[in-house]
């Protein structure tokens, strides 16, 4: 049997960007459009271009781009009271950019039409019958969104039902009920929406909001009842608690329920899109997020692990692949050894589970967490700890001093540098290099000594440096945890400092990139992969 | 008519610290304790005695804590196969802890049984049976957990409904159906809690995992099936993607369903309580999280915001001030003019929505968004940049120039120090101070030489700090935001600064901290608050 088909729409581009702290560049979004495209998202709600100038910008650019799945979809509200739709400013930089897709949206609510928009019930109805011929008139498909659809069906259940009436007579090609507010619960809009379904002869569509944590639940309630269409974001962005996330609400419904949302060759894409997108709007993925989040398969309880290890069905409900995102035991106090064991596998043979060695380890991890380190994003690091434990490293050099300046004058100049001094051998190299700041002058300089050494050091350079702070309490001189993501063009690593100091701190996790990277270049003899 | 009561069972000190990234203290635990029992929270299962020694000389010191609401619990599992109950290790270190409930846990799923346990099905059921006796025949409450409920029961139903009956036939007070992975949905759920409810004489609780991002509806489900018990963690902390969020479940039950989970005086301190909960276990409560988030009732986009200022029901689902959060405006590009004129009105009168002034702040504010700025946790910052605009602002003083430098020397002594020179009128001060890496000692340095123009500075110190780095591409060079809250003992206020380089990103912001507490103590003159 066929699978249902639903049509996704993301609004991570309109709706998303009244999100605290979002806001994207014409670049990002272009980006973005492309990241939705190649996962094959049906409809993308790119903007609004009637409340947004620099909207424009954004389309001109979008409608060149070839996109292979998606539909790019302009956003807009029904015309303005007492205005001819010839005249209505807001229609007009709507239909001013050539899209497929228009997303039209008009009042159901009896206490907004009234209280917010000013004006009589009836002119409300003609606005969006008016609004929705004009769009079809121009042969587009046109989606008509129904704000606060269950609130007002609430308030005034008949009226509410005469404003999609005026939008399906008007000819729109689909009907979307939104809780715009999020304070809805799946089982009213179970019955409403199966209402809505059997009166109307038109694809009917969902919009929620995450305001009570319930905006997945409600979405699959509505498709149970009928809806053939959802409305999200792909990361849950969106005013307030957020919109629907689209990167939990497909793979529940496709490899959960059995619907079909996104093509099924690209559903192991779809971890690698959620932080790609978020890679464009410099926002993390959190890792707690279901199917995606770096944490979704990563078992720290030693039991737990030992049980994914003997069925992997006992604590997981989906395989990792299935969404391209991967099993993890967590490095930490709390870890079984069968999760040290892989490590140490990988490092050294000899060593079995009840070894002397293993303690060590085990002992030496949960001081240093203690301390504020963490393994678990730091796999490098923890694998330098677990050598260095089992005296099975070397340093690849001697730090004989470093010092770093940071200066500035008459609030204008400022200027940072760094001289650093190392030894390697019998032989030892004094530098300095300049910087933004005086990490990066403490990076370029210790990269710049050793380079003399390590000609293979040139391909190495950082891709990621986050800092966090450890204890909020005793403010800047708390202690900092730096995490450092390096790639010397093939391989990613990361590793971690902890210090008051964040210049010692980033000089921890330097120098456990370099020496991770060297140690990688002697592989044949050394390391297993 | 009396609400019915939900029993609400937290596990953040137990399922919880499964989580990655979560650890605690001693002193952590205790304070979560206290923190559960001011809000009314009736069961609080606060460690495994079997599985993690520290748990022991956590319950001492918790047994000792007078608790006005709350009921300590300990976990742990049923015995040992092929053991006596009075021999079993696990069971006699659950037992050396007395607190008034346990929590047990025992296998449903005959697949588990056979394979993980590695035990026959009826020796289960007398694990089960034999440990609920032996718990009950000391006086406790009993609280039995069936782990993987959901996944037996569709593998075998009859099984499932066997271990439940052998928990009941044995004493237990309540028996808890959880869906330990994660995986199953509402309906489902509602279905088998019925079932259960209905065969059983005694109470049903519901533990459910996030895997699918439903663990709340899930449990909403479960309650509108009859459950009387539903357990979870207050943040949703938890191994994987988390357990059900307590700070949604609950008001969600009690403001939006009728139910009573705490008391309702106490419902106003739920956001207190999140926040309280996120400082001690040093993470933060995500600004998106249902009904406790910063972002929960924040509005950015001016329509929503002139919106709620006509009628707060319009965007808004259930007051902010019902569960101890706020309305906020966001200061954004795409705020409207109404909430950057509550801003001006504090400042200054005679300037309305339409004045050039406004124009040039919106223009500024745009400038410095894209510049990576973000007013929006950092109103002190806004405020000064509004005044600047205005032209209402008159430096306190001015840097002639500073030098930060740190050392380290064979990889042992570090040390950081500063150097300042400032000027007040026609006065300049010169001085230096150490400290923990150099923005510290920047920090310092400028308290420092400012104290002798301005002694009221001694009463300001910082209470969090906060490194943003905004573009993750250019690693340890890129742009970072520093965010930095301060206090005189009575008001709190937070800035921002924006740069390449760390220390002057701090200084930015420590600058605005410290002329901001200056505007304020000239207040009756200038500020109106």
């Amino acid at each position: 049997m066929a699978k249902k088909s639903i049509a996704v729409l993301d609004t991570t581009l309109r709706d998303g960007m009244q999100g605290e702290g979002i806001s994207y560049s014409v670049r990002d979004k272009l980006s973005i459009v492309r990241a939705l495209d190649n996962i094959g998202i049906k409809y993308i709600e790119a903007g609004n271009p009637g409340s947004n100038p620099k909207d424009m910008e954004f389309f001109n650019a979008a409608l060149k781009l070839k996109l292979n799945n998606s539909k790019l979809c302009a956003f807009g509200s029904t015309r303005r009271k007492n205005v001819k739709i010839s005249e209505d400013p807001g229609i007009a930089a709507l239909t001013s950019v050539d899209v497929p897709v228009y997303v039209i949206f008009g009042k159901t609510d009896e206490l907004h039409v009234t209280q917010i928009l000013n004006c009589s019930l009836e002119e409300n109805l003609d606005m969006i019958s008016d609004t929705v011929s004009y769009l079809k008139s121009l042969g587009k498909e046109v989606i008509y969104d129904a704000e606060h659809f269950f609130d007002g069906y609430a308030r005034n259940g008949k009226y509410a039902l005469k404003t999609l009436e005026a939008a399906v007579s008007a000819g729109a090609d689909c009907i979307v009920l939104c809780d715009t507010n999020g304070g809805r619960f799946p089982a009213e809009i179970n019955d409403i929406t199966s209402l809505v379904v059997k009166k109307f002869g038109v694809d009917v569509g969902i919009h929620c909001h995450n305001d009570c944590g319930l905006a997945v639940a409600d979405s699959i309630s509505a498709v149970l009842a009928g809806a053939a269409h959802v409305q999200g974001t792909f990361l849950g962005f969106g005013e307030r608690c957020g919109n629907a996330r689209l990167s939990t609400l497909i793979p529940n419904l496709q490899l959960k329920l059995g619907y079909s949302c996104i093509p099924e060759n690209l559903m192991s894409e779809l971890t690698d899109t959620a932080h790609q997108i978020a890679e464009i709007t410099n926002t993390s993925v959190p890792k707690n997020t279901p199917y995606v989040g770096r944490s979704a398969f990563a078992h720290k309880a030693g039991m737990h692990a030992d049980g994914v290890l003997k069925n992997s069905a006992s604590f997981e409900h989906v395989s990792p692949e299935s969404v391209g995102n991967e099993r993890r035991f967590l490095m930490s106090e709390m870890s079984g050894r069968s999760a040290i064991m892989t490590v140490i596998n990988k490092i050294a043979s000899g060593f079995d589970r009840n070894s002397p060695a293993i303690h060590k380890i085990i002992k030496k991890l949960k001081e240093s967490e203690l301390a504020g380190y963490q393994y678990e994003a730091a796999e490098a690091s923890f694998e330098l700890l677990v050598r260095k434990e089992l005296g099975l490293y070397v340093p690849y050099f001697k730090l004989i001093g470093f010092k770093t300046i940071g200066e500035q004058n008459e609030g204008v100049v400022r200027d940072a540098s760094a001289i650093i001094h190392v030894a390697v051998g019998d032989k030892s190299e004094m530098t300095a290099a300049a910087g933004d700041g005086p990490v990066h002058a403490l990076d370029c300089a210790l990269r710049k000594a050793l380079e003399v050494f390590y000609p293979e050091l040139k391909s190495v350079h950082l891709i990621d440096y986050k800092v966090r702070v450890l204890n909020h309490s005793a403010a800047a001189a708390a202690a900092v945890r730096v995490l450092i993501t390096s790639t010397d063009g093939e391989h990613v690593w990361s590793t971690v400092g902890v210090s008051t100091d964040i210049i010692q701190a980033s000089w921890q996790a330097l120098v456990d990139s370099i020496e991770y990277k060297l140690i990688y270049n002697e592989k044949n003899g050394r390391i297993k992969n």
